[in-house]
């Protein structure tokens, strides 16, 4: 029988990728509160926010404010996404622990997210990157659309690496590698690592997946199998994906945690608060969440 | 990198263990129709009802029906649960190509679903074994809760093998294995089928999972890396948990297919024609399945 790691480290973006794919507003003291209670459950690292200017994502306009009030946990790095140097400036304010920048692989899906090319989004990133390592924060690259654009299909793991070795020279701590819409498949997984892990640690890498066509799960065991022991999700499977309104986006932080635990992989994390919180957030939404592991927690009370 | 089979066989079970935990009461004749559209998709099995008695399941009451009206494809073989002598005398009228007996590996799961220990389920199941082997009849035998119980909790793999042996005594077959409540993760399928294949060939086992806590997938591929190449699914993932009503049920078909056919595993079936007939059962009841690839083609459309 396979070996598979003791434990693996998760990190929450249900109040960042999560939220801003959802259309109903979450009062601000709400999100707070919320969040509060997800620094409650365990979790090392939230990505509480995003500091991309309000009129892309109105969910998170109030970025600044959650910063700045939600309680801090000390176990906790509060992280949020940062675009640009005004960006960066207001995320600092609002007393971040960590950055994200995010970059396309593939050429159109960048254009379409960030209206710049790849090329021209590298000086920007990299302002960032300094910028926050500068003030001693953590900073994580997002590459998305690792496997398959919404526009170019199958995008190649060359054009990933080069993406990813221009990030790591600009001073990134972490590269976070998603499959933006959903498509991969364990194979995929495989090809991927098979090329990333000869470049980079494994602990460098985290892998990003979302559960539109119910295959997360099974790319987080691929991904196991290659050493990798860092997922981000999101609480409940908030969010979705912005290609195909209706259908599931992150994998799910409850189904993870079913999964690893199960496995008896430990994560620190407590189900049960993880529980309440994705209860609280599908309430004040007024909807389901797609997790199938919280579906039936649910069905049970 | 892992080699994975060159191909994969589904059996659909959607008419049966999809529908018998359903409500809503789907018309004999739009029955036939659906049953008739999978036949018509490329796949080689499909469990179009059940024999057990009406008063236990009152949506399957129409068996009898069904069988003698579907259109045959001769590509496909038309299977039904039986779960007695009466039962096989209606079926083999009805024109069934293939019989399914079944028992619990857990004495309490079995005593709750047919009111009999699983000792004095033995002889009933061997007359249905033998008379149906005489007709010249597939057999085969399911044994459910073989991780986990809902009132036992954990199965032993002892238990489990020996009703399996006892079936295999009796002359099925194959053998399907249910993780009848979707208990599941990977490192317990690691673990039954490491005993379950020092004693049986690989191709006499069918893995048959329930996606109750999203964990299906990753544990068909824990399969197929154990050389299992047949799953039962069910179309959208028809079907429910009798003991959490609104949790998902069996594995969704079209999830299954669309893991396979990305990984360029053959199953000989058409992606499109499952997506049409699982439209088609999702209109007549009148919910939405819980595939989540199905969700996302339904929002595409």
């Amino acid at each position: 029988m396979k070996r598979w790691p003791k434990e693996v480290q998760i990190k929450e973006v249900g109040p960042r990728d999560g939220l801003q794919n959802e259309k109903n507003r979450v009062p601000t003291l709400d999100k707070i509160a919320w969040i509060n209670m997800l620094s409650d459950s365990g979790v090392r690292e939230i990505e509480f926010s995003s500091f991309v200017h309000p009129k892309w994502v109105p969910q998170l306009a109030d970025a600044h404010e959650v910063g700045q009030k939600l309680k801090r946990n000390p176990n906790v790095r509060y992280s949020a996404l940062v675009p640009n140097k005004k960006g960066l400036e207001l995320a600092l304010e609002a007393g971040i622990d960590g950055a994200s920048v995010f970059m396309s692989a593939s050429e159109t899906h960048n254009r379409k997210n960030i209206n710049k090319s790849i090329d021209d989004t590298y000086p920007v990133l990299r302002e960032v990157i300094e910028g926050a390592r500068k003030e001693g924060k953590h900073v994580t690259g997002y590459v998305s659309t690792v496997f398959d654009c919404p526009y170019e299909g199958s995008v190649s793991t060359d054009d990933v690496i080069r993406v990813c070795d221009q990030l790591m020279e600009f001073g990134v701590d972490d590269l976070s590698l998603g499959d933006t819409i959903g498509t991969a498949v364990p194979s995929q997984v495989e090809q991927l690592l098979e090329q990333v892990l000869q470049r980079y640690p494994k602990d460098r890498i985290i892998m990003h997946y979302h559960d539109t066509r119910g295959m997360a799960i099974a790319n987080i065991m691929a991904s196991m199998e290659y050493g990798i022991t860092r997922f981000d999700s999101s609480i409940g499977g908030l969010g979705g994906c912005p290609y195909a309104p209706g259908a599931a986006g992150n994998v799910a932080t409850n189904d993870i945690l079913y999964l690893l635990h199960g496995m008896g992989i430990k994560t620190g994390i407590d189900e049960k608060k993880v529980q309440e919180a994705a209860f609280y957030i599908q309430n004040k939404l007024g909807k389901s969440l797609p997790s199938k592991s919280l579906a039936y927690e649910a069905a049970q009370q």
